[in-house]
């Protein structure tokens, strides 16, 4: 059994950790740690796991991660980078779930998120969790980055027609659309549900902080820099993304055959048949990518549909893939639940 | 093994029992029935089971079901009762989710449902297949009576009271509040998302069909014909019933020790701590009913909350737990979901 | 042209004045404050005024009314008291959407609400601003305490019954149902879309504030003290309550005709045709109250089905609506506005 | 007065049509038609009209439109197109709001739409009624193409960036998202409640009826043939249309100042303030297109964010705002609801 300790699970990437470690046959948590929530039991606050989960959120200014084989940060941005040191100078594995080690410019990551880096000596050597790309990296790293909800959508999206070079790479589109889980649990106005229901609206035009993340990804893939045009949207769901893709083909180029070769053999990335739109809750609560590719009219512009459960391939579910492939376990362990569909 | 048919999977219900059928460890989906789409694969119609199931519908006046032990119909009402006699005859059991063996009295049936009942004969063998009440019964089975969603999550939430013999039994009030998918996928004007979404509404206010099945439990439980006042209202969510039960108490009564004590061995029957107020969400994709109990003011009305998920403890789950039952598998098995929060 | 001033117009109730205050024909908006926003554009923050209010908010602390010949209050409890003496005194009537002026018993408004009453002198002058009930006492108030949401739909369901003397008088429910704008625009995690949404709860069974409000009410209708359960539950819409009502007959009755004379000349109060189910959205974004009333089966139990647009009839639009009667307007004045539907 | 009549009024344009018409100062709806609830009262159906609209739906085959003035249409397509010849014959004008008239091109109407045109003779006099483009022609017309729900926000959106002659014209790109009352109140299983909600997906991506329409708008604009990619989606709200638009710049301009100085005097048109996120809720009842412009980190491709009510600016509304043009009343009147939020 691989003992895993939580940090932050008051969240909802926290409580679907908790959802999917509670069920996992090789996870044992053993501890779970909250500011505010110290004391509380975790089905206190969370009656959907009233029965699963015993635990109490400890304080974590007191808490011992000495009995944990791995420790998963669900925290806000800042707090992992302060905390990560000791814990791998333990011998305890960090899977971060927040934006602490994903950009490999420190001062780039400096600038979008608006705080100077305590760790900058670990970001090198921390990994990018997506396996679809770093899957041998990540089977003997120390710390993950596990990757942000737009990023996985849209990489998992474009690596394919990027590695392939086939597309203009200076101007790819991505219009995506999050449901407003994606926004956390923290209390504010602009998510309030009179707010956001019955209502659309894009945010963040200007310059989102998973742009950054999203070019080092596929500039990665493609070998130069490339450039794309991001923007967010807020969308009346609970939970979700949708991608929508544009990129000019510099090339013909036969989408369809691509996608199903490059994904024929990934467990969570499932390429539809051709003409297929993917709807958000055809993944709900599952740790699928589904992705559908078009070309309309025969033109020079490709379309490609991504979507995914921002909570789960897109958060924790992501996570608990990486903590599989870290233990030699089978990569779909613990995370093959079904969609709920309605 | 236990091999299993479905008749009529392209309903709610029969894509939940999919959904919970595809990952139990017992049981071998073998054959699922679709007049409409007969040919069709059932991922097609469903991409959330992309991956799961492989299966094709099959055409009903084609379909054999020699190789199945048990048969869910999963149909509107008045198809089961014209199939169910043949099953039998072959050995085959069968858990009836419509209402057609429901009713024990055939004329008060017919008069609720309007049409004739073709198999009065199997009204009074079939188990009314509410585990908290029947489990012995129920283990015994050839035919299933599954509970309608109202009727499970009403009755529970009245039992313990109608047992103890301490409230008023001709002035029960059962104001129930339920989500859409329990008006079935059907392509109907007022389920429409522009129709029913922002907005909230009572309906069969006059006479509901789950009344007399509602009054016929209940009355069995308290050995004396019992009366309520039963008011659906169409809820702008997709899962969950909440049933928001009223009863005069006719004596004193710890209602806390008293729900605690009924339901302390069930397994999916959760009684909150004092002063609590269940939601839906907390039993979204999972098969428990959470009840919670108050008594305002210390008045003598007792104020019952309980919620369920409509399509698994109210339809599909509570249909997967009576085959646990009658095949003598453990009653938990492959329905052990942990609700989906947010 | 009246002259009008708002208190705290930045909440739900405020922006619904402003709304409604920004196309009546003898109302002129002068002034309109908020801590939080003071030198905002009422614009720039409800980006729906564009264009049709060019105020800015005004700093509390550095206003002057002087100017004005009634002032409405939509701040949180516990405001208006200490402000409505001295504009009183400067002969400017008050109209407040807050609690503060609603429960003539000081002693129990203090018990409810928490805090200590700083004009209790001023609580008996106040007139409960409920035109079906008081119109004449409205005529000539100087000080309104316009209703709270809940007690508006569940005053205007019972007091056809009530006054006809024809229940009983201590077992009356209210069963209702708000949209989650009840709540307010209070940064708060339980109304976040992603808590509120595809969810459904009740909340404060064992005591709502609303409960005293509408217990005063009816015991004024009455002549002698009334009792009822009052269980509000948390719907996932925007705006609505539905409340459902049931009270036990002590003699026959026509609900029908009883609830259609009653109401026969009031302009915002609508008794639908028997046998109807009167859903929110009939009357979203209007002032008016629809009601159905039902005896299932003929027996002594009355159903009583009332529906308004809370922040409408229950907030801003009643407030106008007192407006209109304090200055000999026509009553309809400005809220004419038709239901939106879809 | 000008005397209305409407021919198709139960679905979702229709009820909108009623809800503006009830209150305009100059119109007098004389006649409405329904095949399916002839004999009907208008308020039966739509409960939001009691006490508006005392009419009752009349059989379309026994109507007389003699009284009417100008008739519109709020049918599927395929009618207006056998009927409008002999209204024109009988000096009544049409404003029809389905598709019969809009393209030009009667050879690629059909092939879009998949029927014969039975009055090819009328195209090309009809005048498509987008008022910011063809004021002067409808003032004079007898008979208008209203624009589709998309052509609206979309045209609107790219009409100042074409005119100016800066963009690429044969790579623009328009990702719109649409509520779901745009399917229309037609009872289809894929717009269900349970279906529609907490989902988001694309549709059409291959082609949509509207994309025709849109070219040929943006070609009149350009003065030569423009292209565009066009992917639809389907939001989970009742009403508005939320369109990001993308073009490539081929030189240095103000898009602040050129969109600002396109609509100056457009009364419907408001483009927001440099930086801003326009919200569907914001034009939510009223007759609004707001847009706002992006550069994002100023390289060269434009961002447009355009949002519309689709059964007002994008229907209905805009309707009444060609009717107003075509009979010289003052162009605002009777369309001037402020928007609904929350």
């Amino acid at each position: 059994m691989i003992n895993v300790g939580i940090v932050g699970g008051t969240g909802y990437t926290g409580v679907e950790l908790l959802r999917i470690l509670a069920q996992h046959p090789k996870a044992k948590l053993k501890v779970i740690t909250s500011r505010q929530e110290a004391g509380t039991g975790v089905d206190d606050l969370f009656s959907s796991l009233r029965g699963q989960i015993t635990l109490k959120f400890s304080d974590p200014l007191k808490v011992d991660f000495g009995k944990c084989d791995v420790v998963f940060f669900a925290t806000p941005n800042g707090i992992a980078m302060q905390q990560v040191s000791a814990l791998l100078g333990s011998g305890i594995k960090v899977i971060d779930l927040s934006a602490d080690f994903r950009i490999k410019d420190v001062a780039e990551w400096e600038e979008w998120y608006g705080m100077s880096h305590t760790a900058p000596e670990l970001v090198a050597e921390a990994v990018y969790g997506l396996p679809e790309v770093n899957r041998e990296k990540i089977r003997n790293a120390r710390l993950i980055a596990n990757p942000g909800c737009y990023p996985t959508a849209v990489q998992l999206g474009f690596i394919p027609l990027i590695e392939a070079g086939a597309v203009d790479e200076n101007h790819l589109i991505a219009d995506t659309k999050s449901g407003v889980s994606g926004a956390g649990r923290k209390a504010e106005i602009h998510t309030l549900y009179a707010e956001a229901s019955d209502n659309f609206k894009s945010y963040a035009v200007a310059g989102h902080r998973h742009l950054p993340e999203i070019r080092q990804g596929l500039s990665e893939r493609s070998g130069k820099p490339i450039d794309l045009t991001f923007v967010p949207h807020l969308t009346p769901m609970i939970r979700g993304i949708h991608a929508t893709l544009y990129a000019r083909l510099t090339r013909d180029v036969d989408l369809q055959a691509l996608y199903e070769s490059r994904y024929a053999n990934e467990p969570f990335v499932d390429v539809l048949p051709a003409g297929s739109h993917p709807e958000t809750r055809s993944v709900r609560g599952s740790n699928f990518c589904r992705i559908a590719v078009h070309r309309p009219r025969n033109g020079d512009t490709a379309v490609i549909l991504s979507v995914t459960d921002n909570l789960v391939k897109g958060a924790a579910g992501q996570a608990v893939q990486n903590m599989n492939i870290m233990y030699g376990l089978p990569e779909k362990m613990g995370i093959q639940h079904i969609p709920l569909l309605p």
